[in-house]
């Protein structure tokens, strides 16, 4: 058995289910992969973790929990009703072990319906992170008007994040997040997101978001810009991250949209008995 | 190991591709069961029949390939654009092994979601077929116009069909059929379909089109008859059989729809190389 590949999610209670629906695509479209998936959370309830690890270790992987207690982030501000975990995707690198040196963090409202390797493997010694640039004009510009004093030349989504912690562990400052943070409390919409493209924007390799942040609310706005070739039989075969972004989640009852059937599909294989998909060895 | 389940598909070379989608669906879902699947034809290229051979047994089933000559069904009569294929499903009866006592037919525009047993094992003593009524009104009115001298009580759709084989050897008389076909020439419209509906309706044991035979069509009709109870999770966890009725195929170029990603994600996962769906014994 060779190497495991590393994830990183940092979510609570409310985001379990969708968390398993996001693994199960992760584990069935990488039969071939055994995955270690790093779980930071302050609270999830006991039982909540041990029918997580018995779903993650039936498909052959492992959990491991990184617990955040009431001693960490204590000096981090707190912003509107965003809570201290929105700091956990970014100061992972400080709880996850010394001898990891990469990690992929998703976001729980995703569908993986590809091989994940491509991305993970990318060449990151210069960069801190790679992530999608969400090329919508509108959020272009609305993020210039907010950030002025930010020199924003793009704007990356941080719901896929692939990490180099080596390189994190050497420049991170916690103290100037907070810093950051504490300046723009007022202005700061997506705080985690904010944090990454105004401090770390220079160090982020950009993704091509149709490949490995596949924004679904814009099936028929990409179609049309690609002439049609960004169709639904292209996005099979090429996009290897679905992500569900927006308010209106997949799960939600009144959802509509071109990947509705798909998640719906997924979710329910990840809730059944299912044959583990893990089965050649 | 167990029983196989027969399984009767009636096609041309067009639809192999929409073929191998739906028996992937069919054995994905059904992993725990053996399938014999019968190709009934008459011009598939040797070839493309061991292409589908290799896939199948790939996948731990059996085809059986039933080879319609020149000499069959020369008496029947043809109808517009209609090829003699058209009677292949409801004389399937002559041509397969007399031991077979029953076999579900499917059509290939179709994808199978859950288990198909319980629909396979219902019981038939006191009737020919099963098939699902189409219940939308337009559809009844039209055809109750058409057929005046028939009294239509009820419409089924031809593409999903159980079939009592016995029973069909003891009562279907080829050129009866023939005869109808032959009278009301003019005014079939859907030929295999009128047949079944004018000779046998009430040799038709009802299925629930809900369960088995979900007009992808209808997915806004049906959630608001059901008063939102038919959603998206209703249909992925009950409906077995979904059905993309209609000219407009979800492998077309401009297809939409609320299965249309479902379906893509099916589609590449049956022509990619993977690894068999069939693993446990």
């Amino acid at each position: 058995m060779g190497r495991s590949l590393n994830l990183l999610v940092t979510l609570d209670s409310n985001y379990l289910k969708p968390l398993r629906v996001m693994l199960f695509s992760l584990f069935f479209n990488n039969p071939n992969e055994r995955f270690d998936i790093y779980l930071m959370h302050s609270r999830i309830k006991p039982d909540e973790l041990s029918d997580l690890e018995q779903f993650i270790s039936q498909q052959g992987h492992r959990l491991i929990v990184i617990k955040v207690g009431e001693a960490d982030f204590q000096a981090a501000p707190v912003v509107k009703h965003y809570t201290k975990e929105m700091y956990y995707r970014l100061l992972a690198f400080k709880y996850l072990p010394a001898t990891l040196e990469r990690i992929l963090y998703l976001d729980p409202d995703i569908l993986v319906i590809n091989s994940v390797k491509g991305l993970y493997d990318l060449d990151l010694s210069e960069w801190m992170f790679a992530a999608a640039y969400h090329d919508r004009l509108m959020v272009k510009e609305l993020n210039k008007v907010r950030f002025l004093e930010y020199e924003l030349e793009e704007y990356y989504n941080s719901g896929v994040l692939l990490m180099n912690l080596n390189r994190q562990r050497s420049l991170i400052d916690e103290q100037e997040i907070y810093n950051f943070v504490e300046k723009n409390k007022s202005r700061l919409i997506l705080p985690d997101q904010d944090i990454l493209n105004s401090l770390y924007a220079k160090e982020i390799r950009k993704l091509d978001e149709i490949e490995f942040n596949y924004d679904t609310r814009f099936y028929k706005y990409f179609r049309f810009l690609s002439k049609g070739k960004i169709n639904m039989d292209y996005v099979m075969r090429h996009t290897v991250i679905l992500h569900f972004c927006g308010k209106k989640k997949p799960w939600h009852k009144n959802y509509s949209g071109e990947f509705h059937g798909l998640y719906k599909h997924y979710e329910k294989l990840a809730f059944e008995d299912s044959v583990p998909v893990n089965v050649l060895e």
